[in-house]
C-alpha cells in the first residue's frame, strides 16, 4: 500500500442512518478502512446531499432488494483527494492528492456485459454508494481507482460534488433522447434539484428547453436558459388541464409539432402520465425521476397510442463513467451550475427534515471538514 | 395521360364494406377512376387480406379518427401492373407493364416532418389504403408513383402482396429493436400472421429467434428457423406462469441475460404485460400488435422498472418506402415466404368469416381476375 | 396553374456567364418560364454569391461532367417569393406569397435510393442549380414544390439566401463527424466563407471549436465563438511545422488527446494533409472544401494510419432537404449570422473578380430587384 | 495466489524469435511467471500463426514503435486453461480449469477514454501479444482476468485460436460498415487467412458478400457463402481492368448501384485503390489489411471523389472485449469455422517459411503440448 505524506487517521468521523426507516443521522466515529487490491483511499472533503438518500434512509424505494441497515454510512456525492493506493491501484494512473469524486454506483466490475455495454447502473455485480457500501457521509471512504471520477481543474469539489449525482444522471438522460441539436426537450419539475440542472446541460447540448414547474420557479429557471416556461400550478390536473398544457407546449416546440424528448425530472405518477402528450412524431420520454409507492404503469403507454406516433420510452438510472467525465468537463467550463448551500456535518438531519417537509431551496452539500 | 397499349375498361369490378360494423363485403361494379397528377392507375392482379381491413371493417379500433363509410372498397395489401401515367408520374422512373404495390400508407407526403424523417405512418397528410381512400379488393386502383412499391423480378405477385403489409411492418419494427446479429429476439405470436414472417425475416437479419405461441405451432415454428419455442398454453397466465417463462426465454437467450428485444407479433394486452420481463439490460420491446378494445398502459411500464435495466418501449407502425423495398429484396431471395391460399374475389366474406373464428391457416390472397 | 394576384411578366433580368471559363456576366432580359407539374415560379429577390458559381463560370472543376454552356444563368443561393403554381404544386403546402429558397441541388427526385437515403446529393437525377437548369442569378426561377426550403419568419431573405449553400453544407457537415456535445472540432479555414459559419454553427451545436486560419482572422473568427485560435502563418509547411501545429491543436483539444473531428473548410491539398493529424482515437475528417485542380489522394490517408487510431475520413457534398430547414431554423434563432455586403446585380462580374483576387471580405449577396 | 490443484511447474518451453529480423524460431526452457495483481496464469494448449507474427518477427511493420528483440516469445492467437489466479483477479469471475484467449491486445486498461470508448486497439497504455510482451507461443502465460476471452463450451480450443485474431478483426470491421442486413459486401482477398473468416461471418450478419479472389479459391470461397465470385487474375491491374472489375461488382450488388461496404482483406495498395469503386453512394471502405513498406495514401481517396458519392473510409485496428465475445459466440453456433492445421511446436520455423513463399493453404495451429 502506497501511502501520501498526509498522516491516515486509525479513525475518522461518519454519519449514519441509526433508525433506518426515519430520517435520523448521527455522527459516530469509525476505523478508517485500508484500501483493498484496485482501491483507493479518499479523503472525503464534500458531500451533496440527495433525495435518493432520504428515500435509502427511510425504506421508502420499494424496488430496493432489502431493507437499509442501522450503522449504513449514507451519501453518494462525494468529493475528496486520493491518500492511499491499494495494490495495482497506482495503474490507473491516479496520483496521491488528486481529486476524485464516488457517484451512486460506487463500484461496477467494468467485466460483465452490461458494463462492456456502458451500461454502469445494470452491472451484475454493482454496488451503490450508502446502501450495504459505505458512502460518502463521512472523511475517508474506499473507491476502485479505475472507477472513481477525477474532477478536473477549475471546477470546486463543493461545486462538483451534486453534479456527479444529479448532473451525470440528466445528462445520461438527456443524452438518451437521441434529439439533434436544435430541438426542443420538455423538463417537468425545470426547477427542481435535477430539473436546474438539465436545463442547464440541455441548453448547454444544443436543446431548447420547454421548462415545466410551479410558477414561482420561472425567473429561476428562465434564468438558467430555458427558451419557455409552463406554470403547471395554471393547468389543472384533469383532462381538459392536461389537453391545454400539451397544446401550449407543443406550440412552443420547434415546428409545431411537439418536442423531441421529455426527460422526467419530478418523480410523479401525474406528471409521467401527461408526459407523451408533449411529443412529436418518434419522440422520446426518458424515465429519471421515480415515483414513490407502489409501481403504476406509465399512463398513455398503451400500444395503439404508442404506435400511432411511433414514440419511444426509455430507462436511465445513471450515467457511466464516461458520462461523468464529460459531465465534470462541462461543469469545468462553466456549462452548468448547481445552487447550493454549505452546511457541517451535524446540520444533516435538519436537512433531510427540511428536504421532507419541501422546504430546501436548491442542494445542499455537507462539508465534512467541519463538524 | 400516358397510357398502356392495354385496353382500359371504363368500369370494373370492385368488394365494398356494404355494412361497416359488421362482416360484410359485395362485388360491385365502379368507375375506373384516370389517374391524377404524379398518379398512376394499377391494375391489380392480386391484395391480400388482413386482420387490420377486418378492424376497419368492422369498427373494432377505437383508435382511428371516425367510423368506416359504406361502399369503402377495403384492402391494402395489392400488387398489379402500372397501366397509366398522369401527369409528371413518368418522371418517376416507372414504366408500363411494371409490377408494383399498394400497402397500408397509399400516400404520404414526402414533404412534412415525419416524412423527411424515414416516418410515413405519421405523415401529416398521409391517407390509408381501403380506409377512406379506395383499396386495392378491386380490379384497377391509383396510386403516387413515386410511392407504390416496385416488385422485383423473381418475386411472384401472389407472394408479394401480404409481405407488403406484415412483412414490411415486422421488418421495420426488428430493425428498431437495434439489435445486432447473434442477439436473442423473442416472437410471441411467432406462428400467426405476422409472428411467422418475423421469424423468417429476423432469421435473415442474424438474430437468434425465440418464439412463443401455442404448442400446435411448434414444428411450423421450428420450420422457419426459430432456435427455441415456448408453447404458451403450458404456462399459467398468473404471476407464477408468468415468472417461469421469463426464466425459460432469459435461459434460452444469448448469454443468458434476457433478449435484446421482444417485437410484440400478437394483440393482446396480456402478452405485452409479459414482454417486458423477457429483457435483459437495454433491451427494447417493439409494439406493434394492436390489441382491440380500450386502451390498457403496457403492464410492468412503470418508472422503477423501465430505470433499473434501462428499458426501452417503441411504438413502430408501419415500414416505410425503403423498408417496404428492402423487404421485397429479402423475399425475391427467398429469406421470407409467406403461406397463403388463393381466393376468388367472391370468398372475401367467407374469408373474414374463418378468420373472425380463428380458423384461419395462413393468409388468404384474394385472386383479383378471377370472380 | 394557380397564380398570385402580383402581375407575372413575360420577360424577367436574368445575368448570364456570356463567356464561359473566364470571369464575365452579362445582364439578359430572358423569358419568364411557366411552372410544370409539381413546379412553383418565385419571384426572387436575393441571391448570394459563392465560390462554387465562380468555379462552375470559369471551368475549373474538373470532376464536373462537362463544361459551362454560354448563356447559363448561374447561382445557386436563391430567395424570394412563391408567385404561382405548377398543375399538383399546392398539395405541398406552400402558399401564395409565401418565402423560398433554392440552393445548390436545386431538384432532387426524392425517389431513388440516395434520395430516401437522405443523401440529396447522390440523386440518381439531382440538377444543380445554375449548372445546365436556370439558377439563382434572376428574378424568376422555377424550383419543384416539395423541394425548395421554406424561409422562417424572422430571418431576412439577404441573410438566408448564402446560409442555403454553405450554412446548410457546413451544418451536414458538422454532423457527419458523429462528434458529441463538449467534443472539440478543428475548422481550418475558420474565417472563410464556409469557415465562419462553421464555426457559429458548431458553437450552436454544443461543440468547442478550434480554429485555424491567417492571423488577421483571429479577431473576427474568436468574435464568433471559437475557443482557440491557431495562426497557420506562424507555423511552417514542412513537417517541422505541421508537427507543431498539430501538437497544439491536440493540447487545447478537450482530454489534450486531439480533435473529434475536423471539417475542412479550405479547399487546399496542404491543409488536407495536415488534417488526420489533429484528430484523436475514432476521429473524424469530413471533406467539405474541393481542391481545384486535378484530384490528389489526401496525404498521411495511408491505411495503417487510419487503423492506428481508427480514423475516419467522410465526404459531405451537401445538406438534404431536412439539413436546410434546420440551417434556417437555427439562423432564425440568431445562433448563425453570415456576414455580407448587397450588391445590384450589374456588380455581379466585379464581385467575382475581387474573389479571385482573394480581396473579399465576407460575403456578397444580390439585390436582384436593383439592376 | 489461489492456483489450481494441477502442479504449476517452475519452468516450460517458449518459441522466441532469437534472430529478429528473419524467419527463425527456437524452442526454449524458461521461467514460469506468477500471476500479479489482477493476473491469471494460464496453460495454453493452442495457438494460431498469423501474419502479423511474422510481421513482427522480421520487422516489416514500418508503423511499429520499435525494432523486435531478441528472445522475445511471439504469438497472438493463444488458447488454453486458466490455473493460476494473482491477487483480486477472482473478482473477475473466472474458475480455475475454465478456457480463455489471449488475442492481438494482451492487455488494455480499460480505463483511458479511448477503452472507455470501445476502442482497446487505442488503449494509451495497451500492450500487444509477442511485441515487448510475451506472446502465446509458449505453454504458460500471463494475462489480465478482466481482459482475457472465455471460450465458450462446443467451441474446440483449435479452433477458436486463429478466430481470436482474425474473426475477432473482421468482424469488427464488418461492423464499422454501418452496413445493413441485405446489402452488399465485397471482401477482396475472400480466399486468405482474414478473407475466408470475413465472408462466412459476413453472411451470418446479413449480408451478401461480394468476393475477390484468385480464381483457384473461386470453389472455396462460394463454399464459405459468398453471393458472386469476381477473379482477379481475369481483370487486368491497368485502368481498363479495373473500371471493368468495379462495374461488374456494381452490378452484381443489391439494387446494382454499388457496395455497402469493402472491408479490405488483403494488404497491397494496389488492391486499396480499387476499393472506393465497388461502392455505391455512402458506401464505406474499412481498412483492416496493412500494406508493408512505406507508406502509401489509399488510391482515389481525394477530397472531390470521397465528396461527390459521400463516401467513408475507416481504419479498423482490432476488436474489443465484447467483439471477442460475440465472435466466439457465432464460432460456437457453427457461423464460422477456420481452415487449420495442427503443427506440434517444432513446425513454427517451417510454418512461416511456407507463409513467406506464399505457399501455406489455410491457417496452422500450434499444438503447444506437443514439442
Amino acid at each position: 500500500m502506497a501511502t501520501a505524506e498526509v498522516k491516515i487517521p486509525t479513525h475518522h468521523k461518519a454519519l449514519v442512518y441509526d433508525k433506518p426507516g426515519e430520517i435520523s443521522t448521527k455522527i459516530e466515529t469509525i476505523e478508517t478502512p485500508k484500501p483493498g487490491v484496485g482501491e483507493v483511499l479518499i479523503n472525503l472533503t464534500h458531500s451533496g446531499v440527495c433525495h435518493s438518500d432520504q428515500a435509502v434512509m427511510c425504506n421508502r424505494w420499494k424496488w430496493l432488494p432489502a431493507a437499509t441497515q442501522a450503522g449504513q454510512v449514507g451519501g453518494h456525492e462525494g468529493v475528496g483527494t486520493v491518500v492511499a493506493f491499494g495494490d495495482g491501484a497506482e495503474a490507473s494512473g491516479l496520483k496521491i492528492g488528486q481529486r476524485v469524486g464516488i457517484k451512486w454506483m460506487a463500484y461496477a466490475c467494468l467485466n460483465c456485459l452490461p458494463c462492456m455495454s456502458g451500461r454502469d447502473a445494470c452491472c451484475t455485480t454493482g454496488r451503490i454508494s450508502g446502501f450495504y457500501t459505505p458512502g460518502t457521509f463521512q472523511e475517508y471512504a474506499l473507491g476502485p481507482a479505475n472507477y472513481v471520477t477525477p474532477i478536473p481543474d477549475g471546477l470546486s469539489s463543493e461545486m462538483a460534488a451534486p453534479l456527479l449525482c444529479g448532473g451525470v444522471t440528466v445528462y445520461a438522460g438527456l443524452k438518451k433522447t437521441l434529439a439533434q441539436p436544435g430541438d426542443s426537450i420538455v423538463i417537468p419539475g425545470a426547477g427542481g434539484g435535477l430539473g436546474h440542472l438539465a436545463v442547464q446541460i440541455g441548453k448547454g447540448m444544443g436543446y431548447r428547453i420547454l421548462a415545466i414547474d410551479n410558477g414561482d420557479k420561472e425567473d429561476f429557471v428562465k434564468g438558467l436558459g430555458a427558451e419557455a416556461f409552463f406554470d403547471i400550478s395554471k393547468y389543472g390536473r384533469d383532462a381538459e388541464g392536461n389537453k391545454k398544457l400539451a397544446d401550449d407546449v407543443k406550440k412552443a416546440s420547434s415546428e409545431g409539432m411537439g418536442a423531441a424528448g421529455v426527460v422526467m425530472c419530478t418523480a410523479s405518477n401525474a406528471a409521467y402520465a401527461q408526459a407523451l402528450s408533449f411529443l412529436r412524431f418518434g419522440g422520446t420520454l426518458v424515465c429519471v425521476g421515480v415515483p414513490e409507492g407502489d409501481p403504476v404503469p406509465i399512463g398513455g403507454a398503451d400500444p395503439a397510442s404508442m404506435l400511432a406516433q411511433e414514440l419511444r420510452i426509455v430507462g436511465s438510472a445513471v450515467g457511466n463513467r464516461k458520462d461523468a467525465i464529460e459531465t465534470m468537463n462541462m461543469a469545468a467550463r462553466g456549462i452548468v451550475k448547481t445552487h447550493f448551500t454549505l452546511e457541517p456535518m451535524s446540520k444533516l438531519t435538519e436537512t433531510f427534515e427540511k428536504m421532507d417537509q419541501m422546504k430546501l431551496q436548491g442542494r445542499v452539500v455537507i462539508d465534512l471538514s467541519k463538524e
